[in-house]
């Protein structure tokens, strides 16, 4: 496991996959990984990334990777969007996907499944960040579609959050009303040579001073315009500037740290509960639980008591 | 709580509503509900109601509503799909919305909110369910939107899973590969009178053929097609034909006694594991946890190690 890990360290990308795989497939071998993986730790800046399906997640995860290997760093990109490209692979189950970036080295895109997992992308995403975190990514980007749970999610578990939206969308709206707001550190209105980027930035702009007036050092989200795609960089040297200014707050305010906290403390509850799970038996796994639903069935007993003698067995 | 429970039994639409908002806000009083209810549960038919937005799910549930009623049964429907406008009010906050079927006393629906609860869908809806059970209605119908993982939900609710689709739609096909098909009791193409129609049946057909041959004994999900609207009922009194044929099959392979208990299963776990995730503490909230996870960031520890520690501790 060691020398997997020097290999990942060193750059290798088949070994920097076959990392995340031991993790995403929750191999026996996974707390050996995780022991070795820990002194490399900690170093990596993680952007999140999210917004309606649409917006240019992904033309705009290209856009930034380029922006970043110019400037000599290496990359990490976890695409855990199901409409991403990146991630399609994911949806239709091949989960190990791992591409240079036009044959870059200092590239590693992986799709994250978000189907059928244990715990879910709570539990396998922190921990193929860590194995990207120790690969010696100096940045590694979590792209995921906000939709539902997932953009607060990402939040959790990012430095800084980017929150996309496009204009002429109502959905973008829609997704600012169920709760995109509040987790995004730096607004990307992208297509914004589109007729109406004017107008959603003046939405967003008066979305935000809803909010109420932030405090003394508090940091105000900035709204950047982009055009990104596979040719166009418009804008994307701004988003760059933004998310440098977003972490010498973190540093400055000790929110930084608080999150990195906040981020192990998810990852250590989501663990936790998936071995507690998997120790209550799923449904099919467990004689306990089988009686126990049988005599729930039958009306002898209730499902509270029932999920007191099932927590008074572990 | 007694008393409670015997006016929700004489079809008291407040009684109703209010062990709902019990169940949903995780009132303390909980234990106290599940034990009054018990000996009045079991009796309703279940069916789930699942499929992309735009099918037409809660015309669809409102045309089914009116043909129980029309049958003189007493109907209950819980809407957790985001996009319905059942449950609209969920998405925004009201979540204590309970409102006859034009007036009639017969049926209750409620709309479940889908975000941020404790244990989510998987733990509240089985126990409002329970409710609305134990209130005498004779069927329940939990309308769910099939994205993510909701699909499969409802079906382990479920004694008979509808999934609706609808002509000219790549999301219905898209759908389907994302395990939709697998859930499937009684297949309902809506929107029959659009172009496209036999297309998407025959779509279907040939993705069901490919699935293989279901032994003897098998349950072979029909496929309906509808057209459901505030006003239309084709094809509807086909969909009850085929549920009853449904529920008879469940009866005589002993599928339907399967399902129960593995409804009752999926609750109980589901009750143990929020009661456990209590137990461990909210990000937040616990400072076991807090202490871990500064030990976890500092590199003095792993994740799995803090998570051991931490369920050590229970």
């Amino acid at each position: 496991m060691g020398a997997l890990v020097d290999r990942a360290r060193d750059g290798d990308a088949r070994s920097v996959a076959r990392l995340i795989s031991l993790v995403e497939d929750a191999s026996p071998l996974l707390r050996e990984v995780a022991a070795a993986l820990t002194p490399h730790t900690g170093r990596a800046q993680v952007l999140g990334l999210t917004g309606p399906p649409g917006v240019g997640k992904s033309t705009t995860t290209t856009a930034l990777v380029r922006a970043y290997r110019a400037a000599g760093k290496r990359v990490g990109v976890l695409a855990v969007d199901p409409s991403s490209p990146f991630s399609g692979g994911a949806l239709l189950g091949d989960r190990v996907r791992m591409t240079d970036h036009a044959g870059d080295p200092g590239v590693f895109i992986r799709s994250m499944a978000s189907r059928g997992h244990l715990g879910g992308l709570a539990w396998a995403t922190p921990q193929a960040l860590r194995v990207l975190d120790a690969a010696g990514c100096d940045v590694v980007l979590v792209e995921t579609v906000g939709v539902g749970q997932s953009e607060l999610e990402v939040a959790s578990l990012a430095d800084t959050t980017l929150v996309l939206l496009a204009p002429g969308m109502g959905d973008g709206i829609q997704a600012a009303k169920a709760g995109i707001l509040e987790v995004a550190d730096v607004f990307v209105v992208n297509k914004a040579d589109r007729d109406g980027a004017a107008q959603t930035v003046r939405d967003l702009r008066s979305m935000l001073s809803l909010g109420g007036q932030a405090g003394d050092g508090a940091w105000r989200p900035p709204i950047v315009s982009t055009v990104a795609s596979r040719e166009t960089d418009n804008g994307v040297p701004d988003v760059l500037a933004r998310i440098e200014e977003h972490s010498a707050w973190l540093a400055a305010s000790g929110e930084g740290r608080r999150r990195r906290v906040a981020r192990a403390a998810s990852e250590v509850e989501a663990i936790a509960l998936a071995g507690l799970r998997a120790r209550l038996g799923d449904v099919h796994g467990s004689a306990a639980l089988g009686t126990l639903a049988e005599q729930v069935v039958a009306g002898d007993t209730d499902p509270y008591r029932a999920a007191d003698e099932l927590v008074a067995r572990l």
